[in-house]
């Protein structure tokens, strides 16, 4: 390790608001010197507690997380906040919100707010996002939370790999339990019906009861429903309760390790299929190669399925 | 080549559509003797022009292409068709649509008709449709229509593979130009507004026309707009006409063949991803090292980062 790297990292360690938010960047745009860095860093991760915050566009999730930081902040826990936003392709946004969620809590440094939005990449961002919260988890916050716009399977590989998966609704909004993606509904911990002073949230929670009987876990934990008003704080420090209990489940059942592991093997699988293709994109389908290759099976001088057999064969030689 | 394929290649050359069929469904489930059928059938492919055709659930995809391969046959083409439905998670239903599409020219063996549903894996489909397509190519087809519903990148990715995207609209039903994907705009060389009696046909060609006018294409071919209604054949002739000026456009120009390799160019990483990625997991990734890795992780006795570096190293020495 470089003194750079180290005096890089203890920084980190020490809290540094500074050198936090530059291993992020770092990190985000897979920087030269950002693998290193990760390496050095994760020796000091593993501490934080991991939570995952997912939910339709208007469910409230900023308000939400934002109150339950707070919430946190009373019991003396420091609190990093990713906020990854897949669905907007430009960073303005992102900023912006930053910005504007920062003046609330720029007081307080034991919360620390950083977003991402997806710069057009489709693989890749479940992993990056979970490099940031190692940053974070390295930095020593005491909870990491990471929130996303539940709509889709970046979003479910994203919080997935949280300890704690939880799953905000709202009333009405057409996004009554049926129409949210199956996938989204299964990976909840604790469900949360936020806006619960609107109309229908009575029903909301009845189809997700409906749910759960129809669909019990093996792991024989009932997801609590949380009825939340984030605007007001209604329902927060329940929310917070529920996250308790819900982690000391995963302390007593050897859960919570089992978990770890399975959400390493996902990533580690990730990591190594992301890596080998960088490598043969870069040493056997690089532009040259790759343009001559593709003009002889389009003329037909090659079959495609020798072709590849034979650079997979000299790769694995 | 073993003898069983070669005659098994023989029989698909001849049109056999007991040895097709069978082909197909070896290449759909990734069958062992499909790898080597492919190969020793890609020779005999690039024959037959591949159009990919694409629209929302409802725009009458079912009905147009039934139309238009009616069309073709009176030119005497023999043709090919492969119906892709990603949003069908069971078999049942592409089958059910099978026979009855297959009923409407079961006098005819110059139309093969030919349903293929995901089961569920998100990769690798448009792979395998453009492989069922060369089995259709190579059996000496004309002609080989690709169908799919266009809700997503998946889909974006078959009709991708073609030598002629048309992009199916119809008036109403909520999916105006402004939004439908812009992806899937994009990619269109012929625009077919369907049910094209029905109100606000008009409104939907000027959009069309206004979103051209935005952003006109690189080769300069402005994608015409046609109006048809499948279901009574108005305007399907045109469609074959608009079809047949943009193949000669190809051929003219040069960019059917700068399209194929471009095609390929994407296939043939897909492929070697896949083929990379099939390799790690059976020799680096099985069960059993996998569990011990992801648990050493877990437990921070390792660090990721280095040890997806040392499996890389191993693969690569």
């Amino acid at each position: 390790m470089t003194t750079t790297i180290q005096s890089w990292v203890e920084e980190i360690r020490s809290g540094n608001l500074r050198a936090i938010a530059r291993a992020i960047t770092a990190v985000e745009n897979r920087a030269p010197d950002s693998h290193a860095l990760l390496k050095a860093l994760f020796p000091y991760s593993g501490n934080a507690r991991l939570l995952g915050l997912t939910g339709s566009p208007g469910a409230g999730k900023s308000t939400l997380v934002d109150a339950l930081a707070r919430e946190f902040r009373k019991q003396d826990k420091t609190i990093g906040i990713v906020a990854v936003d897949p669905t907007s392709p430009f960073t303005g946004g992102a900023i912006l919100g930053d910005r504007i969620r920062m003046q609330a809590h720029h007081a307080d440094p034991g919360i620390y707010i950083r977003s991402m939005a997806t710069r057009g990449s489709l693989g890749g961002l479940a992993s990056t996002t979970a490099d940031v919260a190692t940053v974070l988890d390295a930095s020593g916050r005491d909870l990491v939370m990471i929130e996303t716009v539940g709509v889709g399977q970046d979003e479910v590989d994203i919080v997935r790999l949280a300890d704690i998966t939880l799953v905000i609704l709202v009333p009405g909004m057409g996004d009554d339990v049926q129409s949210i993606k199956a996938g989204i509904m299964e990976i909840a911990d604790i469900f949360i019906i936020n806006k619960a002073d609107r109309e229908g949230a009575e029903r909301v929670e009845r189809e997700i009861r409906n749910m759960q009987s129809l669909a019990p876990r093996p792991d024989n934990w009932v997801p609590p429903v949380v009825k939340t008003v984030a605007s007001d704080g209604t329902g927060v420090a329940d929310l917070a309760r529920a996250i308790e209990e819900y982690g000391a489940f995963l302390q007593s059942s050897e859960l919570g390790r089992k978990r770890r592991i399975e959400n390493w093997r996902t990533r580690l699988l990730e990591m190594l299929r992301d890596e080998v293709l960088h490598r043969v994109v870069h040493e056997y389908m690089n532009g040259e190669s790759a343009s001559r290759y593709a003009t002889e099976v389009a003329e037909h001088k090659r079959d495609p399925y020798t072709l590849v057999e034979e650079i997979v064969a000299s790769i694995a030689k």
